[in-house]
């Protein structure tokens, strides 16, 4: 599953003076070890001499590409289509900082591409639009979908990402996934299964308030009651997304019909109040009280990066469970346990689609990966568990055969 | 500069059973060599643990990506962009084939990927797009440009192409090359200073005849003519381009203007009657009588493929030089000698685009390449000599300096 590691460039650039003065910074291992980039390209095959050249590029290419433009599935069987991934952004909504444009969005667009392959296996291409048009957005990734077996949407700011993503989907035939939305989600999932399990209840009994109505909060509030959950609310910096408030945008009022079933208003911290469930996706703070007036063996999952909405120290005097989105405490809710796996199970049955039932399968696989283990402390599987990817993978194609929507 | 060659897909796939079922077509090399693509991502940064993680993503990648958003252009340091060029078809004019589409022109997107990769040392990543519209493409490669250090075009069919590039090359500060012109009017222009040389005379002297006013036969013609050639006439299926024709396309009047200075009309093995070379880009065919009418001492470059023009053991009773496209006669005019080296010295410098300069300078470093081996059956040197691409991309590194358009 691993990539092999080797850098043609780390001994002629990485960690040079030059890195350092050229990004006017002092010395920061994050700057050498940026230094060039954080991927390559590799071929596959062995081009290193005249027979070589002539199976791999002309003449021997042209029965290849002869044979794809007569049974055109066989694409997937003969170039890299099946096993790569775009992984596009248009650099709106990055990391906690923003809209920092399409170039300064790169090394996060690298990054996830080496996760992917790390962890999934899966071959993915960073692509930074020049665009934050929704029109051209779309228009140009239906372009670029020959060249791929799925597109990996990121950091592209709410409410557009919706409406991208469901366009997408409804014109392309593999497999569109805003990782913001749905890896976020069904991490989540996962987390609150096995919390749930821990403390002997099932997610029909639970009421959840998630501060935070952007792609994550939207996203998790949907898929947590297609899971079951008893109640979702949502709130944004207004307070409580609620079927009385006038503000609403389009999404947030559809939400407001979705959610929130008790029909309670006002704010985060009042709808806190013998809730069973909090999961911060704001970056915004919630008061210890707030925390305190919870139900009995709350669950508290922080997710905000780097400052949890709540510190886990004081969660823990009130919660059942605690979780956050940092790397060291336990529990750590991070996507990257999610999107390899459902990606690589996706591509390896030709998915046409990531459906509502291969999440709900990559969350239980997920969740099923702590087993007997299962404890306060340990409730979703460290990202470096080799046992999480294929078992998401198996989960995924499993799904997607079962809904109808592999093709292979 | 050869990238390592490893093959994860190897044992599992290819050249099993299914690979030529599949294809619906006998054993062959070339479809088991080609099961599962022929190119991969490869991280070239360890992610082995949580130390790694934080810094090669979240939260380390923060400050650089915040460093890039503050000084633009040190994208070009701390990530993959200026070592990756985008190898960009509309699947219009694939090989011989013609119009097969996207899907079908990837398998030579990827053997043109992996040729940047083993002889130039560039990252390459096919994008086969999904539209022939001029307006799209140029769009589509505009929005595309950030996560890139250069645009090779390919497989565009005339007259597109030229309009294509010329309209990027104005909106992009990327080289922007479409190869198919001038990778081909580079070695050509190459193996021509050779033979001029080897046969005692100047570029100024030399009268040639080019079959062919496509993508190759336009860009060789105002190429040569530039490099200092006496004279070039065009001829496509209805005879010499001259300034008298009624048919002609703006692109092939713009080219009447530009060529022939002998005024000559008529057919085109007509027009070689005392011509001292004949370049062939057309898959025609030229008759035995039309070669043996050319000067004394003439070249012939025969560069159909897999049918020279002429064939060489024919041509070779009356031309002093014989040059062809193909790997199984000597001199063959190969683009894989140009844009490797081309692109790697563009990258190099980051060069804001690729000037005539630098292309003459690209075919003077391939010329001189041969050296004191200069004979009549090697006027150019084999794609596998390693000098070649070392050489080449240090002479356009150069020009790109000595012509203003390097930025470092």
């Amino acid at each position: 599953m691993a990539a092999e590691i080797v850098n043609p460039r780390s001994d002629s650039d990485k960690g040079t003076q030059s890195a350092e003065s050229a990004a006017g910074e002092p010395f920061d291992p994050a700057f050498a070890l940026h230094r060039g980039g954080k991927m390559a390209i590799q071929a596959t095959v062995p081009v290193r001499d005249r027979d070589d050249l002539s199976l791999a590029y002309t003449p021997g290419v042209a029965k290849v590409c002869t044979a794809i433009a007569e049974q055109p599935e066989l694409v997937h069987d003969y170039t890299w289509k099946s096993q790569v991934v775009a992984v596009v952004t248009d650099g709106t909504a990055v990391l906690g900082l923003g809209d920092i444009g399409p170039e300064a969005s790169l090394p996060v667009m690298e990054g996830k591409a080496i996760l992917f392959k790390q962890f999934g296996g899966v071959d993915a291409v960073p692509i930074a639009l020049a665009t934050t048009d929704t029109d051209e957005i779309v228009d140009t990734i239906v372009r670029l979908a020959p060249s791929f077996g799925g597109v990996n949407l990121e950091d592209i700011s709410a409410p557009r990402c919706f409406d991208i993503e469901r366009r997408l989907q409804e014109r392309l035939d593999i497999p569109v996934f805003h990782d913001d939305q749905h890896g976020t989600a069904v991490v989540t999932l996962a987390a609150l299964r096995n919390a749930a399990k821990l403390t002997g209840r099932g997610l029909g009994e639970l009421r959840a308030v998630i501060s935070g109505a952007g792609a994550a909060g939207v996203a998790i509030a949907k898929f947590l009651l297609e899971a079951g959950l008893g109640d979702v609310a949502v709130a944004d910096r207004k307070g409580v997304v609620s079927r009385d408030r006038e503000d609403l945008t389009p999404v947030k009022r559809e939400l407001a019909e979705l959610t929130n079933k008790a029909g309670i208003s006002g704010t985060l911290e009042s709808a806190l109040a013998g809730a069973d469930v909090f999961i911060g996706v704001s970056g915004g703070t919630v008061a210890e009280e707030a925390v305190a007036s919870m139900a009995p063996g709350a669950f508290v999952f922080a997710m905000a990066n780097p400052n949890p909405e709540v510190h886990p120290d004081v969660a823990h005097k009130y919660a059942a469970v605690v979780a956050t989105g940092r790397s060291d405490y336990p529990n750590q809710i991070n996507n990257v346990l999610a999107f390899p796996g459902i990606f690589a199970g996706a591509l390896q049955v030709r998915a046409a689609r990531i459906t509502e039932g291969m999440k709900i399968a990559a969350a239980n696989a997920l969740a099923d990966v702590v087993g007997d283990q299962l404890a306060a402390d340990y409730v979703i599987p460290s990202p470096f568990d080799e046992r999480v990817a294929p078992a998401v993978t198996a989960a995924v194609a499993a799904a997607a055969r079962a809904e109808g929507v592999a093709r292979r």
